[in-house]
């Protein structure tokens, strides 16, 4: 069996110098100091990460799929990128460049390679625009933040852009980024260890909780780490919804758990028995291999944790392909990359 | 066999008039609008929340702990009289108030309450010196807050309190408020569904993160929610410590999961499954009945899901009285509240 990786991250290898371009500060850009290695900067000249070739070459992530024994990698640009922040029209010639990119991997290499873009929430006609262009050039989805300029996804502002991706099929991928709380715990890795699962149960409550899901049967959306805190929570987040309906259920009355077996989330917990309790909760055919490829904080060997857990095959298929498949609205039958 | 509930809170019948006192607003009034009800009102005249009777009454908490079979409730305040915000002299005066109410309901029923004391955190000599104060009126320990003021309870300056706690033989059970993200989402009740869980990973990861925990082995400390979105993510947070030491392990190099069997959790996470989870992770023997009583996000019938689960004997006798003794440093044989 090939497994699919659907959390995975990559950049082009050169960025544009959007900084001179635009006339204003905060994105983000390369400096390959040695041949096999990066420096992410803000352009202000702060290091934000280092990365290695695997973060931009095809070529070097297809020899480490084969390693690993991953079939098929969905490729997401780094949250860093979304630029929610910049001017409606510079962010989308962002987000156009950076789903060129991935476009291009993707069409190199269709048998190895999904793609999903990303595209200016700021401003949801423009987003939608981003999104049709995505779908025309081959991508399966789209990648978006946990928040947009810390408003929530359930604001009725992006209510017509979810309804454009389950129109037009695109499976959404929700990932944390700007992390509540970072500016209160700057030590310790903290908004990355504690802010990121905050972030992604803030995103499935508000989706939840505005209605935002229930007026939308057939979106096919997916959330990053397990669902973050949500799945742990939801015994008293449905609590709360039957306490205090008041507060909670004034926009949709379908309590919050039962939306399990409807979204989607990534494996990526790092804990048998964390993964197990989200298996039993969130279905099987609702929980996909997701390593964060290529970055520390993901699984090494993508799939390794769920190979050493001695679940049954129908169950470890699921988790490795199925979900996957299911989630990306793609079946064996008619795959174009099937294996 | 009488259940012991760690975690409920009280308030006094009468709350002094502190914003003419001090001179600057920011407390919590009472409202006895009816016999059996009041409401809490911020000194600005906005409602916070109703309560009843059994928020103030030892007799009436005494009537419904006696229906639920509960031998013996430890009494915290409520986390909004925290008062950290407030000048150090006068959130001394309202801690010594709030826990002189605690003491005399512990006084009048030791068989049936123990307490925990407030201290002015704000302050760490002033807190100190209330923790000595409630030591010698019969306390047996002290509630604080996840953060004070936006610090994180790792921060040198509260080191010296931390000590005092173990040195004085006083638990210490942390309880979310002022949480993160809170400005950000408003509806829906979120900062007590996605930031309560959040920031008492936060508590946990910054006593962890900052040695703490390390350099005291003899503090007895307690974290309310199951400890929130800790023990879900550890998964996590271990593995961030582990790749990256140079984020993670710069004040304490022992591994973040290591502090299982050491620290200790209510049990208050209202899902079976993930109650189990915790035990698995956390050990019985560390797990304790709290309820959160007599507030609605609580366990209607404290211990109601510990008993359905069909535990053994012995794990549940753990959840239900062991664990909580432990923590609060009694033991059955020479128990001054003994049932």
């Amino acid at each position: 069996m090939q497994k699919i990786d659907i959390h995975t991250h990559i950049l082009p290898k050169d960025i544009p110098d959007w900084k001179g371009q635009f006339g204003y500060g905060g994105f983000i850009r390369l400096d390959h100091y040695r041949p096999c290695c990066a420096r992410m900067l803000r352009d202000d000249g702060k290091s934000f990460r280092d990365i290695e070739e695997n973060c931009w070459s095809p070529h070097r992530r297809i020899e480490e799929m084969d390693e690993a024994g991953i079939g098929l990698q969905v490729l997401s640009t780094v949250p860093v990128m979304f630029s929610y922040w910049a001017k409606p029209t510079d962010a989308t010639e962002v987000a156009r460049y950076l789903n060129d990119d991935i476009a291009e991997a993707v069409g190199e290499f269709p048998l190895r390679f999904a793609g999903l873009g990303t595209v200016p929430l700021q401003d949801t006609d423009a987003a939608i625009r981003e999104l049709e262009r995505c779908r025309a050039s081959g991508l399966l989805g789209v990648q978006i933040g946990t928040n947009v300029n810390q408003l929530n996804l359930g604001e009725d502002r992006f209510f017509e852009f979810f309804k454009a991706c389950e129109e037009l099929g695109m499976a959404v991928f929700v990932h944390p980024w700007e992390m509540m709380g970072e500016q209160d715990m700057r030590k310790y890795w903290l908004p990355w260890l504690v802010g990121m699962p905050a972030e992604t149960s803030r995103a499935i409550c508000s989706l939840i909780f505005s209605g935002t899901l229930e007026k939308l049967p057939n979106l096919r959306i997916c959330f990053a780490h397990g669902g973050g805190s949500f799945p742990s929570t939801v015994g008293r987040i449905d609590h709360g919804f039957d306490v205090r309906p008041d507060l909670c259920a004034i926009d949709n009355q379908v309590k919050p758990s039962s939306y399990f077996g409807r979204i989607y989330f990534d494996s990526l917990v790092h804990e048998p028995k964390m993964l197990e309790y989200l298996i039993s909760i969130a279905g099987a055919d609702h929980v996909a291999l997701g390593s964060d490829y290529p970055f520390p904080l993901g699984e090494a060997k993508p799939g390794e944790m769920i190979e050493s857990m001695g679940l049954d095959e129908s169950t470890k298929e699921l988790l490795l392909r199925g979900a996957a498949l299911r989630w990306l609205g793609a079946d064996e039958s008619g795959l174009w990359f099937a294996n």
